[in-house]
């Protein structure tokens, strides 16, 4: 039997999946010595055999909590259920990793009846202890009892309604009196059983109902949005409690050592006099910044300022703290590494790395890459912004520039998100219930809460662009009206947000991409410096071309050819050449096609110059060149002179029943060598010219897509290797060229030896290797596998996660067998894994040799391949 | 440097690939003493060598065969291109598989102007020697020239009309000088160069021709069809001659020591007197059976009864032998394992088990299950047969019953074939050229030419039906008319042979199946004790069943439960199911289906008793269960009363791009869990129910389709044990049931292992494996998969035969992985390779438990499975 309850002196931070992220730091901070609340942590070992037991708590298990109880009680000299000196405590949730989704927090555990008069009697303060009561009440009712809190609200608004009070704070104790009677008799009609008076049963059923937290729709959701397991549990913290709301020498307040928006090195944060933390975090009164509380408690203000900082280098990263003052006395409860914008993440590594805090490979490790999109995600064209009506201002809660309809519910916001539209949810005040639209929405926007409030947070941590506290601003969530200044908005109406200045406009603004800063590029230098992948894009295009080179890219892994047939001037000749019915009248098309595809070729070797680029021969099955529809048929019949009849007919001899596993690929090459043969020719001429005319040494890479067979290898490789001499002998040249292939056929994996004889590089096809790996047609089982997801039978999508158990177990093999074939085979990605981190980091333990993926994608593939080298080289 | 020419007294029977078979066997004839020609083979590397060395054949190689040559002048006492003494070679091919495709003979090689006048001297018999050397001109001319036969032909007909002289042998000595002169005259006008004098520049050319002949079309087509290696080669065979032709007390023939045929032990075979080998084969004249040869030739005939047997005895096998007889001298030219009919096959295996012999292995190893097919292939309805009209009466050439329309051409007969009908080669006589009409053709009638005409033995070895010599029956091919009686049919008309009894009928008699001799069953008797393979059968009702039971299968390895669902009265429930709106609605509609399902599976566990059987759930996309045109939905929307609209709608959201990887199989289950509880309690009460009123031990097995995850099996799993538990509960019945999975997505082989956790037998579905495996969708790539193996890039079709290297590796890792999770996992295999030979031999291989194929194959399978065991148990 092992131990499920450790007290804050037994643990550490190094604890963390024990004890959960909050205890592990609570722990940590007892240990070196800072002011912490005594108290003890139920393990998520314990939360886990929860789950095991059918959500019983072993007997051991409540005896060892009892112990620490006692321990509790002899520390704090009061005793829990104490009529003269009761012990109150908080219970909160713990996870491993940070889970808004989770219930948080119950304070004041351990009032009753009895124990209240106690606690009014010891603060001599009947309103507070009154006023303690009912929220315990409430937050009981509300978490472990699944009473709506509106119900406790209605009581209270009903009996301030009663004393004609204006303000919570006009309340008197008898009228508190008076809601604890309606809140314990609505416990009793809901629940079926009285307000349960006895505090160690308020403490099991308050430690179940985190347990059960865990498994809570949002909590799931939560868990999904953010790859975490279903199965590592939860934690519980019991802690002494400390009052906030000891009137006016109390207060409490939420603090980061940095600015998590921008990462800017000063302290930063807010707090409330006489209020306990809940009132921050919820946004229900908008707090002070927490450089006022140098005027309000000079000497706290001193001693938070020096715990800030001995956190931040004890952790060597930005914390963000939970504080509370009663009586003028600090407690600190918590603190964690801070939720950051990316940008925040950037500013903080580069400076920490200027401080010596940190390691510039601890700097590359600390950018999330899945984040740096944020980084070069739109803001607002700044002409546009100019001449733009400013509605109203409110705290720049989260940076980036977000436009859309206005939504006034989480639901609302999901479907029309669903169906397409860019939206914006408007509340005010968000709550964990809106966590799946605030996921839908472009930006939040909300009325009421601080920089901390959960709007701030949840978006800061999903790079979102959020405004909070726009006081000016009033909702309507009944009437669905946002009116501001008498003017009214509803539903139909768009507004545009920036977050980073806190302005909502009328309207929508356009948007641009952003610039990389000056820390950023520092960051990815470093990130470069540690990597040993390479990292290339796809791209069929100058525009792309240039683009990727501008974020890094080092050369392009997947140049698709058939893009640049679609365009306009070209698909005549390509829908020409399909029509053919003779060989001569093919190649007569392709002549056509020769110019177009050679001048592509050049402007690409013009934007890439001798950097390495991937071309990969005609892919797609042709009946996609043709026209789709009957109208387009007989307008291209009209247009081409080609009867309708015939172009009706060849479309219908070439549809297929599986157009994924049909005619395309280097199959189309063994039917039509001919168009292998003036592709190569373009390839070949573009890369002769522009090496000649600009004096660079280019070495072409051409790669034959869907190679399932030696043979198929050796057969289209004869076409290419003599139109390729050809072209040498015609321009008098020498050029060394390589071909590969793509893996993307299962069964090229298998016989990958074979096909390394003839072919000197791979690029594995993710995308398709999946498809056939799985038998997962990606047009037709989105659907299907979201529904797999929510079932638990697939942990992620394998389209977008590398699924290393199949897939992964082909590409090994097919490495192994490729290298054993050529030991100098080069091996690359093309699929769209090429931009996602956990399937870099697969990519690296396999031994690729580079990457690729969408121009957009290559900071990220960066940061995370040096991540990768970084991981797998402590591994080794 | 090796050695690339064997006299014949330097080889034997076991040097086959080297000599190629007649060669081996020529030399096997020698070493034990029998009168063969003295000879030399030039062997199959020296091919192989010819065509490495860019078709030249290397002058060590010229030097060897030179010095045989000189050899051979010793041992004959004659001089090669002596005027005297002339000595005069066959020179013939020999492959190691006889191949009727390729060049084989060029005669009398040797003669030239000189020699001629030589030869006349020495024989006395001047009319014979031109005749020897006008024929020698054209057999030279036409191979190693390419010189059309017509050409020849032409001129020695012009001669025959100018000469007054009514057949051939009317021709004098002066006649044929004149076509002589013609001849070389056409030689030297369409190969530019006079006719070749020099011996040794006949030989070398001829040798050269030999060689060229293994690459022309018909010998590719030929190597094709019978699945024999394009790398082999072909040897040649370089032999005295001896002459058939010089007058009556000479001439040649064709033997085998039993009727090819039928089998039964009879010295079977044709002669003729004053002939050459060539008029037998060729079908020119027809010739006398080979029992006249004892008045003709009393004592040679003696002579080759003992050879004959002496043959038989020494190989063991039925012999098919040619021989010639020189002025009353017999000599053999050739010995060979006769080919023979599929009922031959059966009963000489047979027969000569009882003889002592063979061994029942060897009986077993003789037959071809490639074959057996003929066994169970059609016979005329006996009613029918005895009211058609009977045509014409030819020989009984190679049994069996075909009806079709007529065909002139072996052109028409392709083509129409293609086009889905049914054809009746008809020709004067048949020539390799026709091979490809022959592949086409149901059955092929020939007017001349004798059971061992080139028409005969070709449809022997194809089993084909085939009548032969059916002198009664006047065919003009360019008018494309036969004319039989007065009676004219054309192309427009319908004919009917019976092969066993040689008889043609007008228009189109029905065909049944024939039944199984007791030969047969011996010999499947002998094959069931070999083989360690079960065999099962692949059946979705009880006709098939009850066929596959008497074909003697041990089960059901795959029972598809969709067949039915498409019958007639089930397919609106099914309907109604995919419309169905709610969970509630579909139950409603499964309901109805439940009652059917579970009398399918009564009806199936009534035939199959205690056998085991396993069913499949439901696999294929729901669309195909909807009407597929506008005109059907519309009658679907009236009789069901759905709203067209709603119809069409459902169909269109049901659609898929790429269906083979859609949503199907155990993804229905996933998604409908209630089409698998209906399922599945359809099986168990069938199962019950059947169990208890015939008191048998019934272990149903059900076979979850497509599985690719390990969760998709534990989820799908749960399903069917929840279902079948709950029915063995409401019976109050003990029942064992097995549960598995189709092995058929490349990742299930992957991760076989975790699979295999859950599944208690695996199935390999390798059609879908080869599918995926390959990325060939079945329905769209027949025509590309034909143009890979045309162009060399696959050996075979990879839907006949396992592609042992591909999707073979994926099915051994997955027996591998599985049997490492569970020692005793069941393993079988269901595509529709379990009935091909050569996968069979791979699945006794890679150690499956069974095979499972269609009823028909089911022999085929019991023979290929033996033959796998004794060939595995010999390689260990």
């Amino acid at each position: 039997m092992g131990k499920f309850v450790y007290s804050f002196n037994e643990g550490s931070r190094d604890m963390r999946s024990l004890l959960g992220g909050k205890g592990a730091n609570l722990a940590e901070m007892t240990r070196i010595g800072l002011p912490v609340p005594f108290g003890f942590t139920v393990t998520t070992e314990a939360c886990s055999r929860y789950y095991e037991k059918k959500q019983i708590i072993e007997d051991s298990i409540v005896d060892e909590i009892r112990d620490k109880m006692a321990e509790l009680e002899h520390v704090t000299g009061k005793s829990f259920g104490d009529k003269e000196n009761p012990l109150l405590v908080s219970v909160r949730s713990g996870s491993v990793f940070s889970m808004p989704g989770m219930m948080d927090t119950i304070l004041n555990l351990g009032l009753n009846d009895e124990t209240v008069e106690g606690l009014a009697a010891l603060t001599g303060d009947e309103r507070f202890a009154r006023d303690s009561y009912r929220r315990f009440i409430q937050m009981f009712g509300d978490v472990v009892l699944d009473i709506p809190k509106k119900r406790f609200d209605e009581i209270f608004d009903r009996q301030k309604e009663a004393a004609g009070a204006a303000y919570d704070v006009d309340l008197t104790a008898g009228d508190l009196s008076v809601i604890i009677g309606g809140y314990k008799a609505l416990v009793a009609e809901v629940s079926g059983r009285p307000f349960p008076q006895d505090p160690a049963q308020q403490l099991m059923e308050a430690i179940k109902a985190v347990f059960r937290s865990w498994n809570n729709e949002r909590a799931i959701l939560y868990r999904k949005l953010n790859n975490i397991s279903d199965t590592l549990g939860t934690a519980v913290n019991v802690q002494a409690m400390v009052f906030g709301n000891m009137g006016d020498t109390s207060g409490t307040g939420v603090a980061f050592t940095r600015n998590p928006a921008t990462g800017e090195n000063v302290l930063y944060g807010e707090f409330l006099v006489n209020a306990q933390g809940e009132d921050v975090v919820a946004g229900i009164r908008t707090p002070r910044p927490i450089r006022e509380m140098a005027e309000t408690f000079p000497d706290v203000y001193k001693d938070f300022v020096r715990i800030a900082d001995v956190l931040e280098k004890h952790y060597a990263d930005m914390q963000d703290m939970e504080f509370t003052v009663e009586r003028g006395r600090l407690y600190m409860l918590q603190t964690r590494a801070a939720k950051r914008t990316a940008a925040a993440a950037v500013k903080t590594a580069v400076d920490m790395v200027e401080e010596k805090l940190i390691t510039k490979e601890t700097a590359v490790e600390r950018i999330d890459p899945s984040k740096i999109d944020q980084l070069l995600h739109p803001a607002f064209d700044e002409a546009e912004e100019a001449g733009a009506h400013i509605l109203a201002e409110g705290l720049p809660a989260s940076p980036g520039a977000a436009a859309g309809r206005i939504c006034f519910t989480a639901a609302d916001a999901e479907k029309l998100a669903e169906a397409g539209q860019k939206v914006i949810l408007v509340r005010t005040e968000t709550s964990p219930e809106d966590l799946a639209g605030m996921v839908a929405a472009e930006g939040i926007l909300t009325a009421r809460g601080g920089m901390t409030s959960h709007a701030a947070v949840v978006a800061r941590g999903m790079g979102k662009c959020c405004v909070t506290g726009c006081a000016k601003v009033v909702i309507d969530e009944d009437a669905k009206t946002l009116t501001v200044d008498g003017k009214v908005l509803t539903e139909d109406d768009f507004i545009s947000l920036n977050g980073s200045k806190g302005l909502v406009y009328e309207g929508r603004i356009p948007t641009v991409r952003a610039v990389f800063s000056g820390d950023f590029a520092a960051i990815m230098g470093w990130a470069d410096d540690i990597r040993t992948l390479k990292v290339r894009a796809n791209a069929d295009n100058t525009r792309d071309a240039a683009q990727a080179v501008q974020f890094g890219a080092e050369g392009i892994g997947l140049c698709r050819t058939e893009h640049m047939f679609f365009e306009e001037e070209r698909i005549p000749a390509i829908r020409q050449m399909i029509m053919a019915g003779s060989c001569e009248q093919r190649k007569a098309a392709l002549d056509k096609l020769l110019p177009f595809q050679k001048s592509d070729f050049k402007a690409m070797y013009e934007v890439m110059e001798d950097k390495p680029m991937t071309i990969r021969l005609l892919d797609p099955p042709l009946h996609e060149f043709l026209p789709q529809t009957e109208e387009e048929t007989r307008l291209l019949s009209e247009r081409s002179g080609i009867p309708y009849e015939k172009l009706r007919q060849t479309a219908e001899e070439l549809q297929e029943f599986n157009p994924m596993l049909g005619h395309r690929g280097c199959r189309l090459a063994v039917t039509y060598p001919e168009i292998a043969r003036m592709q190569t020719r373009a390839i070949m001429e573009a890369a002769i010219e522009v090496a000649q005319e600009k004096g660079l040494e280019i070495v072409p890479e051409i790669m034959i897509p869907l190679i399932g067979m030696e043979k198929e290898m050796t057969y289209v490789k004869r076409i290419v290797v003599e139109t390729a001499e050809a072209c040498k002998k015609e321009y008098g040249v020498s050029m060394d060229y390589l071909i590969g292939t793509m893996i993307e056929v299962p069964r090229a994996a298998l016989i990958a030896d074979n096909i390394a004889k003839e072919a000197e590089f791979f690029s594995f096809g993710t995308n398709d290797l999946t498809q056939m790996t799985f038998g997962f047609s990606r047009d037709d089982t989105g659907k299907l596998i979201r529904e797999y997801i929510d079932k638990g039978i697939l942990e992620q999508d394998p389209f977008q996660t590398i699924d290393q158990e199949g897939v992964g177990a082909l590409m090994k093999n097919a490495v192994r067998l490729g290298r054993s074939a050529r030991s100098n085979l080069k091996l690359g990605i093309c699929g769209e894994h090429g931009g996602d981190p956990a399937s870099i980091d697969f990519c690296q333990q396999i031994g690729l040799h580079y990457i690729s993926c969408s121009p957009y994608r290559v900071p990220i593939a960066r940061i995370a391949a040096a991540q990768a080298a970084i991981r797998n080289r402590e591994e080794q």
